[in-house]
């Protein structure tokens, strides 16, 4: 590519790597956003981090777009070209995180006698630590630090640690109070999409670890 | 481009499209396995389901690194190049289905006293309508078919009834019967991953349809 092509090139990859940023900034939020219309009961929030979905759904949809014109317009090759595609998985799986947490703003109604949960102090540090891996993931995307995309796949486990103790607290719970259930099963799905959430930031840090060194992290299991 | 250019193009093209095909089958093969696996606690077919889903993870490789090849090799414009990026994002969404199939097969373990639960009923029913839908789509993806995309959206909400009676039906028999409350959340979660089968099923229609008349069925809620 001539020299002015090349920087026109770098300067679409930058425009993309931001609005990818912009779009996990906007699900770092809506994650603490949910939890705390959960453990809050407060639906006003809640209704705002469903409505801000649609920004994040319009974001994906201009990564795309952008990306479709990159590749039509430049025909990269090789190392760029893996960058585009990569731009696109990326976008699609911080989207799908987005989900999850207007899944979890969703049933903020629908929890009934919340004062008595103990998962409710557990829940918003499970989602602290997953929100803190889709921030770190980031990081390791725009620095294209491998090391940072390990450490994200590495805590992973503590997210699923998080889950079984609530899994196994909420199930007590709704044995010892059955009028409860129909909540405590709510809290059981919250904990469970954030669950899929660090399942997904793990799936973008193998991603960004792929693309820095060329393989896998081996010694990790999917 | 050069005539036998468009030819090679095609061949390229009609191969994405088998590879997908066949992601799709094994798509649909993993649910309804899993579902039996669910309703007859049989875990020697709940690991093959379990095992099968690494061959499913192949496929959508091979659909990326083939879609990338296609796009440094032969730099396709506007249609040609709209529809290698829906070939990568269905594929994408095709492994996840896979992923909820396989998430769905490791719970049979985990239930007990499975002769008691009507939803055990419920669950292949609603099942075979999620995996209907992944057929269809996949057929209305093959024959570029916005009809058939449609029938498929609509269809979503009966795997949505589906899910609504089935959470009911297991709220008010984890109250009658708190013993086997851990058991009940464990099929909660498979009519859950069902509900999202679904869900992605009609993500693949609503990206068949825009491919196929340039909009999204605006009359239908997504």
């Amino acid at each position: 590519m001539a020299e002015h092509t090349v920087k026109a090139f770098d300067e679409d990859i930058t425009r993309l790597r931001g609005l990818i940023a912009e779009l996990g900034g906007l699900a770092e939020l809506a994650i603490s956003q949910a939890l705390e219309a959960i453990v809050t009961g407060d639906e006003e929030l809640a209704r705002e981090v469903v409505e801000r979905d649609a920004k994040m759904d319009a974001l994906e949809a201009e990564v795309d777009a952008m990306a479709v014109r990159v590749l039509a317009l430049r025909a990269p090759m090789a190392d760029d070209l893996r960058e585009i595609i990569a731009a696109l998985k990326i976008a699609g799986v911080v989207e799908r995180i987005g989900d999850y947490a207007k899944n979890i703003a969703k049933r903020t109604g629908r929890i009934e006698g919340r004062s008595r949960f103990e998962p409710l102090t557990l829940l918003p540090a499970m989602g602290e630590v997953a929100a803190e891996m889709v921030h770190d993931v980031l990081t390791a995307y725009a620095a294209r630090d491998p090391i940072v995309a390990r450490e994200v796949i590495a805590r992973d486990a503590k997210v699923d640690a998080f889950y079984d103790s609530i899994f196994r607290n909420l199930v007590s719970y709704m044995v010892e109070n059955p009028a409860t259930i129909s909540s405590a099963a709510q809290l059981l799905f919250v904990a469970r999409n954030i669950e899929r959430i660090g399942d997904h930031a793990t799936n973008v840090a193998e991603m960004v670890h792929f693309a820095a060194v060329g393989s896998y992290p081996s010694d990790i299991e999917r």
